[in-house]
């Protein structure tokens, strides 16, 4: 599906975002693409963002995986708003194992306070992406709340 | 619902393979309580780990959860057998403000290859609980499979 | 949790849009119990109500379980509003085998749009009751628009 | 994603077992397609399978999506096997309005013990389809257990 911005700001409205999200400069992860309904995060293998095995664990998967489907939505959102996360789905599919995920976050519906969005995850590995989890959720509009924080 | 281990070094098995999830102390994590079909961890607030409002990011929520739920769940597995998560929901209740995290999985209805769990985690602040999340998923057991690396 | 109505008619406006949901009489379900926050709904087994094994279909079990949580939900509801399921997940733990299934919804986290709700499902065989699925979703306040069809 | 059969003679399968889910006649629902890793489920409105607003009731539209999705499932399975779900999550995207709903089950990760399946629902209403709802769900092979009911 391919949809418009209402917000022609969406981009950097996004990405001053992103960088305010203080987890994603912890774990490694960067915004690699943003376009209307769809946001894409990487994320660098690390052997400290494991599970007991020496893959990534699921929540760290969740973390990107939210943020991606989360960041498609805000992309549709009005200028003056703020996305929350109300429930995801996740399903583990395959191991996240490689030298890189790649999550791409796209709407499903977009609506005026509740979105639909989904999240397919990849796990690079010796040159081959292999899809290893896939998240469904929730997002909600925070209408007239600008999402930067209150002048101090 | 109350449970019987199988194992009786279910306290130990799981508290080993606690720590060989690196992440844990990446994030600063601890298993503070294990018992037959419950496990609790804790996770102190840190800025480093926060969405772009300030509170813990749900995909971290979900980190903790899911240990949680997948460690109650492993503490009813037999000795030589592994935990995997095949998918998990996860609630967003309240924001995940405070000083510290306190996430409770508990054992829904545990079988031979898929145990069905819950977590619940509390935000603890001014010292008063709050539920901020809710997760439920589906571990698999995978049997004969010791959680333990081969030797190298 | 125990819950306050906010609307004291809550218990008839539940009654009557229940039996406006037609796919309730063509089951055989009858609304139980109502109480604030907490709503059950009975079914009696029919053979022409199964999956290819003789027990319920998993279908019939959502719509009961949904039913409890969205009526659940619906007693908090302030009087001129309505109800609708955004998303629910179902674990399916036994077999929906016996004589009745048995629905009981409940509150988890009421909110002014969004409500969390849960719903177990029981199967009464032989006597005893058995805990056979699990529910829990999203309820979304219709505000300002009655439940009730518009005259005609 | 295509997949390939490993029993020749899955259709006659899912055929003989759909015709024993007696719930489909019950509420008028046809089997109108089946491929390896696909298969479409149809129910032409009736008006006394509805919720409180005159739709299709969220557990008639999830009993279609997982029959789809389980046959969809159950098509890559050997033929000396059984299908069970164990849970599903249903997204409600637009009300199940119109003459007929079409629910198109598609395999999204095949296993062993576990297969990963998603499911479409579309309303037709005026010649037009529109995605209502969408479910994603974990279906069990049964190994070594046929669908079929043992001789009496």
């Amino acid at each position: 599906m391919s949809f418009q911005a209402a917000d022609p700001g969406y981009e950097a409205r996004i990405r001053e975002s992103f960088a305010r999200q203080t987890v994603m400069a912890t774990l490694g992860a960067s915004l690699s693409s943003v376009s209307p309904g769809q946001v894409e995060i990487q994320l660098p293998f690390r052997a400290d963002l494991c599970q007991q095995h020496g893959f990534f664990h699921a929540g760290i998967t969740a973390t990107i995986a939210d943020s991606a489907a989360g960041y498609a939505s805000y992309s549709l959102f009005p200028a003056d708003s703020s996305v929350l996360t109300s429930e995801f789905k996740l399903h583990l599919l395959a191991p996240a194992d490689g030298e890189r995920l790649r999550a791409v976050g796209r709407v499903l519906k977009p609506g005026r306070t509740l979105t639909i969005a989904e999240a397919e995850v990849f796990a690079l590995k010796g040159g081959r992406e292999k899809l290893c989890a896939k998240l469904i959720g929730t997002l909600v509009t925070l209408q007239g709340r600008s999402d930067l924080p209150a002048a101090g």
